[in-house]
Formats: structure tokens, C-alpha cells, sequence
């Protein structure tokens, strides 16, 4: 049934049942929920048949005619999608409704030419592959913006001192930009799995030998010239094997999404701790604002990428459990994986385009970090203060200075530098050993920052992996027909 | 914005982007995938927002013409859903938007009492609630319709002996009657769980204290009294306490989900092996066809069953995980489990439907059960032989007759009881204590079917649960208004 | 093989292999991880061979010696439990060579009567019913503990006002008492539902019909007599029907089990938060310390709560996974539950221990809260400035003069109130319309809690449930015998 | 406290509580079992303590006797596994025992080096990343004897045919050298994901900065060469920055290892079809047995390994989830990946071990195969006489022809051949187009394989990854003291 057939009620019930984005403001409007929206798959799996028809023709299987009317019908607005929807309950696939439905959209002669030989998961597996293709350009390039916005904030706060918190505490000091290194190494890291998953065509009939290929174009052994031919018109990779239930492109697609949802939650992480009303070392650029409540500024994208987060690695591990699949067609484990892997790639590509805007616009406040640094009125470098007075009045000895002085301090609410002159001005052998002026260095957090700026410059000479690969052309012309 | 405003952009976007339904066959067009659309969570945020205004009319905080106003603006299709979800961006929910758009529809007069007092999270929880009863119904007729339909099958197979199966091989016989009671207590079990749950409205305010609504009416301590007139509004029951971050309904919501598609996932688990090619002892009412291959009656509902059994347990993962949310509101916790939630009702509203076809429409062929037991020749009853053989001949000796005999049959692809037969037949002091006919009865798959009958009238004998609670009602009329 | 014939190998081995809790600090040492360990589920397993001899002795079907012989031998310390795991794996189960070492320690006449009838399953399961008996008794005291001093915290601090807190922002004021009433609520959630979770008895033989045990016993129709001793002598619930593929008990247990650690994970994701460096509205009773940062006082149970949290909805879906099993015993599906339950069984009580303690140590600092209260400048109590003022103002006047106040008051770093008198006094006739001390008073963010109070109050009149029912007896004595 | 001190209660209570592998027999005993448990990760910790002294020696910040005295300590048998799990319980973690422990090991002037300016996480981790190296080592070896045997059994049945099934039902043919070529490549899939991981140390002190390592060793900047120095000590990676809330190391490895396991239960799935009583294809080496039932002959490692296959998604769900850290050592996220991370590396050790020997051992039955294509009567082939028939008769009166041969077939029971044989001779003027002998090879299966066979050849041709890294010397020997 094409588009012009499609009755008013499918319409009405298509909109009542649609999700449009409302429940997932991650993605909404992206880029990447675009492009696996179910017209998108549409088009994919349209594009699938295409190429299909069109290889076949350049192999001198199937007629050049055949092949354009093939192309020419394979246009996603020309078909309803919600009633191929409706129609792929009976069969399990929505490959079997739009089989008959572009057979009846292309002129008889062409007909025979259409699907010739392939079984459904070829046009569904491909067409997955083709939106995985076409999702991952743009999560790339925000993967790129997001590490880029990152390096110049590793940069430009390379040497601002800042709590560093470990299990909630302030521990001892690092820098912003230390830390805006670690979260441009995680993005680059995702850039870098996420670039090497491969993607491939899937080609292999019934039961995924090829013979029902070779068998309708009378040429044996042809198969694999054909799956090449087919991958090369679609710009996928070719597969070593038909992989109907050797699911490793799937399992590695899985993996490299949750993967970088995951690590991006790791600055959304970050960022929701420093924006805290109580420590406000950052904001977001433009944060969300409340009407009732006008001196709130929501960390918004920080909150979605968090969400996102908390989703990916439940669905990645529903894509790697349908690894386990029986047979040539897996009863299940595939059906699993449709609506699985596209709400993953929606939740990816939302992360990251939330996570660049992120990047791009945050606000950094280096005096509320040097203000915090000084919370715990000095305690924060008491590593350091044990280790230097250590050395100069033995390890016991220190400890139990650095003990009583700390407990004056917290009773007190006095700088613990402050308690230790009076303390040490008690003890005229230890006076000796340490004056006032080293000791106000040596209880300045900003002077306890170890390697934090060489771990930033090391880290910012990684370089990016090679720009992405371009998206496979959504509808490739016909080549070389014979 | 309302839909009058919307532009053409909008809606070709909304196109692309739109899920609906191509994916997931087990649910497209099922009564709850249009109970869970983002209209329908539209409708349910303005009926939310309708049963405020009415309930602060009814407590005298509100005039009765703005919540008339309110109730007559608060239609979904007066709204752009799509817009909403792109706007809803901004604050991260589609709440803040909408109440925009819903102040904007209403008279001037009414306005300020559009969302009075309210926080985005009391209409988006409540809604998540009303969308969650309005699904709850459907589910359940469907769980009772295959209840029902395996009791009949129960019944009238409750004498009909079968393989019973452990590990993959066939282990002693059992009765199809007493597998399919089997499922009719899963499907109670998930009738019992998924109407057990309770489902309350949701309303705090900013933080959870009332304290807006009191402060704007003027009306102190009058908090809990409205959140009481707010629940009877919508047909959902009054919380204990704001539950912003106490997420018990959701929790609950998501385990009675996932239990009830997976339960389902068993008897979707016994009809694909009993539908194999080879064992053939089922087939569903209307297989899935090839039309390349005429033999295939694919067990389609069981797929898709067995495909949602596979998505919902990770989805309530992640909704369990999110009872771990700081604060008075999470940011990331809410927040993951819109679409989260949406999703595991979707799959669960699927899988009741194709169970209730399935168990409706099984086939079921009592001869290829029989046939099948005779496939071991015999060893299927090798346990009971070795019962009785032990107790005429002594325990080791019967263990060693049988050990020889199995290996005999298994060696010459004899009847195990033949063997037998021939082996007595060398042994005249055994041969005394069996006669041949006690033989033919004790190798009878189906005189060894202990208490399986017993079984099933005592299962049957479990009556369902009460009538399911009716949905509430979709936009309630107003009522009591002073 | 019995513990006299181990060898140093298998003890060495043991050793080196062993998980003794090292990894997991939140249970280790406490009484859930002692009622789950291997030697544990050995003397449940044992305790069900001795029941099912009991109730054979009871009904006449075995001799009251052999009753008496088998649960003499029943004694975990006389078997070599890593011998067993080792055994198990041939045939992928540990009854199986239980069972064999179970049979030689008891003497000739007996062996007939050991396991008689029953299937691997039967013993399996059954022993992992009443672990989880024994291991949620403790598991309900520690909530009970938790509850009450999540009581005590709420009474105490029913009206000490804190920052209410949403997506990490100060939103309005709330109450310590409401945010203790709701923890307390989560743990009553967390024992209402895990006393609810019924743990029956497994018994059905190799396939579920209990012919075996009928057969051996010539006593036809015996078996559901049987099965209710068994339960019976265990202080198990009897089963409708043998529930080897129809896995309800296991996935209430995971839901019920999955639910309470997650939920105490909300009370610990808030103590980390109010436990943070700048936060400090709550302290652990005990910290953890670190020796070289001795301002360090980590919130250690809270950390492990959470970490528990992580995992346990991640064991719950393997287990709701596990529903979906075929046949009647599932090839890994039910294989899968075994270690995992263990595992969630541990974080569960685990979590249920530190949470108690938690709670009954946790330090409040009240005037820590007030204090944050004022960080944003009285800007917390904007919402409710808005409404008065809206009142007295008109809306339109009061929200332009709320920001222009709350503009200068960001600016200048002054409290709104200052700014708002400034302002107020340069318009007269607004100034008429509100005086100095309406200001304070409503400006002041403890005069501004709602029903925080009231909803204490109901939330602390909900009773705990009935106090949970008593552990199984670990090894009961012997009953009626004949 | 070290062993010697240890009391017999605590050797009681960690009897009663280890987990010895009874409940997981896919483990128990393997090499990976024993290179997880909790000694050997003590012993881990303890060999990451002494690379770090021995490194601070190498660099000259610590005497050459420091690192000896170290290293001849850290001898896991020297301390109290149990001991110290129960003492992590108060800072929550291992390693603040473990240091004071082994402090206290040493002479007194040694003991000021140990741990030198490391945190607890900096040990934690590298004893990790030990674990999994000397973990990894036995998988890979095992990953690659499954893909020896698998290639073995591609070739010897490189054409043999067997039904290809598809939703369970029979498709077209296929050859089981194509199946087992595809095992292969699905072991070699998972070896190459494994070892591609990158293992790096950990050190980066209390926040990630080296500043303690510097500031003790009076030797500023020094902390990047140290790290260099340690990890070369340990057969490490160096890590680009500490990596304490960086996880992409665990994240890596968790997708490594739940793709391998997952990836083995693609096998496992096929097996436990295949073995079914009533397809007969396979079976396993030797199955484990059942006294009861002489005829059984479970597919033990398939099972155990399909099991393993549900759980290590979920595990390595968590550890993706760990991604999202906050701060410089994370309160929760971090403690989630121990016993999560154990149990992945256990599951995935066992399934490897599992699936090597069912490989090895499988048993074919290529009659079987042959027998089980001949089930649908010639309906297995429908598909190329669709094709054939088509081309000869044309696309619809070929469909006409064989639907109603169909429906006959399936009526009489008759094989499809014979029927088209008596449709035909009844339609002369199709007759002539087709004869008799090309009618038998058309319904012949093992004449429609397609490019199964070169497939095969094709897959064949894949090389393994190199030979796996050896794993780091379990304690190295001193190196270059100056």
C-alpha cells in the first residue's frame, strides 16, 4: 500500500501512537533522532533493495531497467510507514509488507527484480548498518567538538587550582584543567571505538549460503562477487560471512555507544557536582531556568547526559545478550535488537550533541575553586605538610604535630597554618627547622599541584583519530550497468 | 504554541523523526502503544494539569470558571507535540513548555491558576501514572484472555501425555495439559502483580512541602487536602508522601512490567520448541509465512514474545536503578525513566496481546506428542523401570538389566522393550517375577504420568484476580464546584 | 567424598580460588554473607535430602531408619565442599555428586532411600528457598533497625529547615524530618515487600509430575501428600505446582531483593551529597579516616550502599531474565540463577547492614543547614515572594519586581531582602502595601516549610509490618513418624 | 595482622562464608577461577606495592633495601585474606588494611616506603589490571583451541548438509562446515576484542596529580617517570594520566569479555538445538548423565556456557555504568566494579574453558543431518523450485503449480517430488519443459548449498590474532637499583 492509498484512521492512529520526542528531550530535534526516525529506517531498508537490484545489474543478473525502476520506486514518501507497521506484525518484520509493496510500485517487467533472492534480515540488517552509518557522522562530529571545547578548557585552566574530591571529600588539590583533560581523553576515547566499528552489508539469503542468488541469475558461485558488489553500492563494509546470527557488528556498535554515552556521563557527572549551589566552581552556559524560582540555572544538559548514562549500558547489554543467537535466524535475540539499537543511537546522539554544548558553553568560576580550596582551612594539604614535616622532624613526630594541630583547628575553626606558627612557636627545636615563610608555602594549595600541568600538556598532544568517515550516500546513482 | 502555530518545518521533521512502530511489531497498533504515545502522555499532562485547577476550585482556591477554562483548553490536539518535545530542550521536560502553551489557551482571567503551585514533576509523574493505569487495563484483559485460553487447553490436554524435556533431551513424560497450567499460573501470577500495584497522583511543589499551593491560596496547611481532591480528580490513589524522589510506584511498576513479559517469555519459550520442525507438537493459529518457502509457519507471536522477554528485564534495570535519586529532585534519575518506562509498557502491552492470540490460537497435535515419546524407544520410562525393576529384582541388579538392555537398544535401534523381552527371556529366574504384560504396562509413556492430572485440577482451581480496577476516566468532569 | 578424603590439593586449590569477601567490604562479615556461602547452600541442600527422607519416613514410604540415617549424615562440615564444586561440573549441577557422597555416608540399608525419587532441581531449589528464608530474616532486621532510626531522625528534626535541593540547585526550603520520614518510608517499602515474596518448597521429580516418588513409594497419587510434608518439615510455603520452569518465586525474591537495595541507595545517594566538603549537613557516625589526609571523614557506608545499588538491579534482570526458560528444566536459564541470586542475596543484606548503621549513627548538623540556607541570599524563598508579593502587587508588578531585585542582589552579593527594602522604599505606594517585618517574616526561609511538618507526622503514623517470619529451623528435628 | 596471628573464629567464619564455586560449576577449577580469587588478588595488591617501591628505588627515591624488604614481605601467604576483607569493611576498601598490614611486615626502616605516596585506588586498580593480564592469558589460549577445533570441524564438514532453520523452522539448507566456520569466527571475533584491550597501571596519588610521589621523594616532576618505572615494573601499559575516574580501561575490558562470552553462547545456542532429542545433529563429548534416566545425555557445557551468556551482559552493564564517576575517586561507581568485574572475568574464563572442550569433543552426526533435511518432505527446497520453476513456467504458474504440490504433499504425507512428478504428468505441456532427472536434482538439498563450501574456504583463510602477550610476571625480580 503506498502513500497515496493510506486511509485517514491510519493517520489518526500513526499520531496517537507516535513518538515524537516528548519523553526524551535528549534527542530531540538532533541530528541523530532524525536519522532513525522510522521514515529514516524506511529509507534505509528502501536503499537496501536498491543497491540490491542495482548490484545485480552490474553483474548482468537483473536487467538496467529493472534496476532504475527499482531505484526510482525506493523513495521512503512514496509508502506509509505506520500501516507497513501494522502490516509487520503478521509476518514479525516490516521487510515483508514493503517487499509487496515496492514489487507493486515498480512496472511489471521489474517486478521479478525486486528482492530477488534475499530474505528479509539482508534488507533489515542492512538497512540498520545504513542508519548506524549515517547516525554515527554526526555523533563524531560532536564527539570533535565536544574534545576540542574540552582542550581549550584543559588549556586555558591548565594551572587553576582546585579541590580535588575523592568519596565526596576535598582529598588534596588538582586544576580545572586537569580534569578538562581527563574528560577530553574519555571523548576521544569514544571517538576512537566508536570510528573503528566496522559495518557491514548483509547478504546471504534464506539461510545465508547464497543460493537462492546464484540459483535466480543461473550463475553459480557468483554469491560473493554479488555481496561485494552490493556493499561497494552501499558504501558498507563487505562481510567475511553473512551474519545473521554472528552478530559481532551489533555487539561492537553496542559496545562503542554505550561506551561513549557512558564516558560523556562522566563530565555530565562532574558537572552536576561543581555546579551544586554550594561549591558553583561551574554552570552550564545557559542553564534551564525556573519561573518560580529565578535564581535557579538547572544544569539541563548535564541532567540529560546523566539520564542518558544511567539507559545506555542496559541496552547495550540487551544488543550483546542477542549475541547468543540459535540457528540461521535467531527466534527473538534479532527481534530484540531493532528497537534496542535505535533508542541507543538516540541516546547516543543526544549525549553527545548535550555534551558539546556542554563543553562549549561552560562557565568556569577559578575564584569559587580557589574560595573552596580554602574550606577546609588547610587541612586540604595536610598530605603534603605530612610528608614535608616529616622529613624534617621524623614521620612520628609529624603525625603527631599535624594531629593536634588539625584538632585545634577544627575545634577552633581557625586555619590550620594559623594553629601550626602558634603550635611550633611553642617549640622553639622545631621552630628552627621550619620558618613562617616556608611554612605558608608549604600550606598553599595552589603549590601542591604536582604533575597536574605536565599530565595536561601530555594529555593535550594526543591527537584526535583521523576525521570520520563520511556517511554512505543516502541513495547512491547506478554505476556501471552493463 | 499552539497547533495553529505550527510550522510546516515542524511537522515534515516530526515525520522523519517519529517512531511509530516500524521496529517493534509486538506492539504496533496495540491498544497500549496508543495508550502510550506522546499524545496520550500529552493528554494525561493536561489532564494533570485540568484536575489541579479543578481540585483548587473545588477547595474554594480557585474559581469555578478558571478551572472550566482550564478543563475546556486542556485537549491534546489543541497543542503541537512535536514542538513541545523540541522546546522541552530547554528546562529538560516537556511540562515547562507546556504549561507556556496551556497558560496562553486559556482567558487572561484564568491564567494564574493554570499549574498553580505545581512543580513540572507533579503533572509529569502524575501523567506517567494516569498513561500507566490506562495501560494497566488493556494488559490485563489481555493476561485474562490467556489465562483463560490455557485453562481451556489445560482441560481438554489435561490427560495427553508428551516428552517432558530437561536440559534439551526428553527426560520422563508429561501432559501438554500439565504445561499449559503451567502458563495459566504465569499469566495470574502477572495478573496478580500488575493489579497489585498502586498507582498514586503526584503533587508536592518545588520541593515536596505543599507549601506553594498553601501559599498562594492562602490557605495554610491546606496542602494535603488538596493532594487528596487532586488524586479523586484523576481516579489515582493519594501518596503517603510526595514521591518526587521516593520512587516506589515506579519501581513497582517496573517489576510487575518485566515480570509479566518475561513470564510470558516461558510459555513463548516452550511454543518455539514445540514448534520446531522437528518436534512439531504445536503450531500457532496463523504462522507467519514465506512466500519463498511455502513449508515455514514461522511461530511469529512466540517470536516476538520471546524478543520483548529479552528487552524488559534490562528497562526495569534501569528503572530500579533510578530509585537511587538524591535530593528533592534527581537530576538524571527522573529523568531516564520517561522513555525508559513508555518502552517497557509498550513491550509488555505487545506481549500480553501476541499471548493471548497465541495461547488462543494454538494448535495442537496430540498424535506428534505421542510419536515423539516413542522416539527413545522406550528409555523415556527408564526411570520408572528402574523403580520397579528394583524393587522385584533388587536395586543393583535392575540397574545392571537396564544398563544392558539400553545398551542393546541403543546399539541396534530396538524398543527397549523388546530388549528387555530378549533379555528375560535369558534369565528364567527374572523372567518369573515380570510378566510380559506388566512389561508392555510399565513401558507405557503414557501409564507413567504420576500425579500431572492431580496437578492440573488443583491449578485450575486457582481462580484469577478480581475484575481489573477500570481505567481512569480519560478527562474527568468537574465536580462540587462551590 | 567425604571431608577425611580430601586432599591438600583440593584445600590449596580451594584457597587460591576462594572469594572470601576481600571485594566486597559492604557485606563482608555480616550474617546475610554467612547464610550464602557455599557451605551454606551445602547444608541446605543436605537439609532438603533430610527433609524429603522425613516426610517419605511420615507417610510410611521409607522406613523411619533411614530418616534418622540421612539426617545424621546431613551435616555440611562432613563433606568436602570444593570437591563438589569441582564434581559439579560434569554434570553441571552440585546435587549430583552431593547426592553420591550423601548416599556412602549413610549406612547400606538406608542408600536406597536417600534423594529417592527426586531431581537435582528439587534439592537445588529448594535449598536456595531456604537460604534466602535464613538470609532475610537479618535482611528484615536491618530495615526494621533502619526504620527506626530513620523514625527517630524524623521526629527529632521534624522542623529543621534545609535547603530543599533539585537538579543540585537550591530550590525552597524543606525539612530534614520530611527527607528522614521518606527514607524511613523507602525501608518499610523495601520489608513490606520483601515479607510478602513467598519461598515454597520445589519437589516434582525429573519432570514435574511426581511420578518417581509415587512409583517408588507404590503409592499412587501420593505425591501432592508428599510434597506438603516436605514443605512442611522445611517451614517452606507448599507449592500449586512443581515450579521448575515457572520461575515466580525466583523473580519475586529478585524484584523484592533488587528493590530494597536500590532504595536504601536513595538515603545513601542523599547522605553523599549533604556529606560533601562544602555541603556538611550530615556526617557518618564513624567515618572512614585516611592517614595522610586526616580532614578526611568519608562517607563509607553510604559509598558502599551505592555501589551495592549499581549492581543489584543488574542481577535482578538476569533473574527476571530467567523466567523465559523452556521445557521443563531450562539449559542455562536456570544455571544462571544460581551464583547470581547468591550475589544479590549478599549486596541485599549487605546494604541492609550499613544502611542500619547509617542511620543510627548519622550526625545532623541543623545549623550547618540553616546557614545553607542563606547561600542563596534569600533567593530560596523567591517562589514564595513571588506569590505574596503577587498578591499584594498583581502578578505582572511582583514578577518584574522580583527580578529587577534578585538582578541587584546577584550583582552586588547582597540578601534579597536588603535589596528588595531599597527598592520597595523608592516607591512609595508599593511600600504602603507591605511592611519591614512581612518582609522578614517572608523572607525568612524557616517560615516557609508548608505541611512539611503535617507530612511527617502522617508519614510517621504508617506501623512497620508484622515482624517477619522466623528462619526455616536450620536442620528441624524429626516429626510423626510411624 | 598477618597470618600468623590469625584466630581460629575467623578461619570458621570464612569457611561458612567463601564462595568456593559451588553455585557456578562453568568455573569451578578453571585457571581463571584461580587467577580471580581472593589471594590472588591479594597477591596483586601486594606485587603493585612492591613495583612501586622497587620503582621509587630504580629512580632513586627509596634505598635499594627498602624494595627488597618489600618484596620478600609481599607474599600473599603471608597475610590473612579473610582478616583483611572483614577490616575493609571500616574505610571500604582493602588496601588500608593490607598497607598496614605489610607496614608492619617489614623492618622499621623500610617501612616508611611502602605505599609511599600512593592511594588506596592506586593499588586497587594495577591489582586489577594484574588479574585480568594473568586472566587473560588462559582464556585467549582457550578462545583459541575453540577456533582450532572449530576449523576442524568447518573442514571435515565443509559439505555436509543440514537444514538450515530459521524462527525455528526448516529454511533451505545449509552445511555444517558453514555453521562451525561461523564459531570460529566468532572465537576469533572475541580474541581479537581481547586482546586489543590495553592494561595500564594506575598511579596517580590522593587526586591524580603525583604531587605526594614528588613531594616525599623531594624530587619535583618526577611523578611521570615514576609511573613509567612502575608500570615497567609490573608488565604493564603506561597509562596518558591516572585514570581514577577515567574508566576506560574496565569499560574496555567488560565490553571484551561479555562480547566473548555472549559470543561463545552463539555456539552454545546452536548446540543445545542441535543435541535435541529429537534433531540428533550433534552431541556433546561426553554427556553428563543421569542415573535415573540411562538415555540422557545432557549438553552440559552448552548449558553452562548459555548460562554464563545471560550474566556477563549484565555484569558488564554495570561496569559501562561505572563510566560515569564523579570527582577524583568516585563514592560508589569505583567500589561497583570489584566483585562485578571479578565474577565477568570468572564467567567469561569458565565459558572459554567450557567452550573450548565442547568444541574439541563434539560428536557429528552427519546422517542425522541428512535424515532431519529429508523431514519436510522436499519443502526445504521449495525456495529453489520457486526459482527454477519460474524460470521454466514462469514466476506465477510456477507459484500455482508448487502451492497446490504443497498443499498435496503436506496431505498425503507424500514428499514433494513424487507429487510434482503425478502434477505434472496431468499438465503435458509443463511436462515437456522439465524431466524427470532434473526434477530429482532440483529436490535434491545437498544440491542447493550455493557458496556454502567456498564460504567456508573463505572464512578458513582468517589468520588468529598474534600469540597472546604473555601475562606479567606474577612478582618481578628486583631491577637496575642504583
Amino acid at each position: 500500500m503506498t502513500s497515496t492509498d493510506r486511509t485517514p484512521a491510519t493517520s489518526a492512529d500513526q499520531t496517537r501512537a507516535a513518538d515524537v520526542g516528548l519523553l526524551s528531550p535528549v534527542r530531540a530535534g538532533s541530528a541523530v533522532e532524525a536519522a532513525t526516525g522510522d521514515v529514516a529506517f524506511l529509507q534505509a531498508m528502501l536503499d537496501a533493495e536498491a543497491a540490491l537490484t542495482r548490484a545485480q545489474a552490474c553483474l548482468g543478473h537483473a536487467p538496467a531497467s529493472a534496476a532504475t525502476a527499482v531505484d526510482a520506486a525506493a523513495r521512503a514518501e512514496r509508502f506509509d510507514v505506520r500501516d507497513l507497521a501494522l502490516r509487520a506484525r503478521a509476518g514479525g518484520n516490516p521487510v515483508i509488507p514493503l517487499v509487496a509493496d515496492l514489487t507493486a510500485a515498480v512496472p511489471g517487467e521489474a517486478a521479478p527484480f525486486v528482492h530477488r533472492g534475499a530474505t528479509s534480515q539482508d534488507i533489515l540488517d542492512t538497512a540498520a548498518m545504513l542508519v548506524a552509518a549515517r547516525s554515527r557522522s554526526p555523533i563524531l562530529d560532536d564527539l570533535h567538538r565536544t574534545a576540542e571545547a574540552c582542550a581549550r578548557l584543559a588549556a586555558e585552566y591548565r594551572d587553576t587550582p582546585m579541590p580535588g574530591r575523592t568519596l565526596t571529600q576535598h582529598a588534596v588539590p588538582t586544576t580545572f584543567g586537569l580534569k578538562a583533560a581527563g574528560w577530553r581523553g574519555l571523548a576521544l576515547d569514544a571517538a576512537d571505538r566508536l570510528s573503528a566499528v566496522r559495518l557491514p552489508a548483509q547478504l546471504g539469503g534464506a539461510a545465508g549460503t547464497l543460493a537462492a542468488f546464484e540459483t535466480l541469475a543461473q550463475a553459480p558461485a557468483s554469491g560473493p562477487e554479488l555481496v561485494e558488489a552490493y556493499a561497494g553500492e552501499l558504501g558498507l563494509d563487505a562481510p567475511v560471512l553473512p551474519w545473521h546470527t554472528l552478530r559481532t557488528p551489533i555487539a561492537d556498535l553496542a559496545a562503542a555507544l554505550a561506551f561513549t554515552t557512558a564516558a560523556l556521563g562522566k563530565a555530565a557527572a562532574d558537572v552536576l557536582v561543581l555546579s551544586r549551589t554550594e561549591i558553583g566552581e561551574v554552570a552550564e552556559g545557559s542553564g534551564g531556568g525556573s519561573s518560580a524560582m529565578p535564581h535557579k540555572a538547572n544544569p539541563v544538559r548535564a541532567t540529560l547526559i546523566a539520564a542518558a548514562a544511567r539507559q545506555a549500558p542496559a541496552l547495550a547489554a540487551v544488543l550483546l545478550g542477542s549475541l547468543a543467537a540459535e540457528d540461521e535466524r535467531a527466534a527473538g535475540a534479532w527481534h530484540a535488537e531493532w528497537q534496542t539499537l535505535r533508542e541507543l543511537l538516540r541516546l547516543t546522539g543526544g549525549a553527545a550533541r548535550a555534551a558539546a554544548e556542554l563543553a562549549e558553553g561552560l562557565r568556569v568560576f577559578a575564584d569559587r575553586m580557589r574560595d573552596n580550596l580554602g574550606l577546609t582551612r588547610g587541612l586540604v594539604v595536610s598530605e603534603r605538610l605530612a610528608a614535608e614535616l616529616g622529613e624534617l622532624l621524623g614521620r612520628r613526630a609529624a603525625r603527631e604535630l599535624l594531629t593536634e594541630a588539625t584538632r585545634r583547628a577544627v575545634a577552633s575553626g581557625r586555619d590550620l597554618r594559623d594553629v601550626l606558627e602558634d603550635v611550633l612557636a611553642d617549640e622553639p627545636d622545631l621552630k628552627d627547622r621550619i620558618d613562617t615563610r616556608r611554612l605558608r608555602e608549604l600550606t598553599d594549595p595552589a603549590e601542591y599541584l604536582g604533575s597536574a600541568a605536565a599530565l595536561v600538556d601530555r594529555a593535550l598532544r594526543r591527537t584526535p583519530p583521523p576525521s570520520p568517515p563520511s556517511s554512505p550516500p543516502p541513495s547512491p546513482p547506478l554505476r556501471n550497468l552493463p
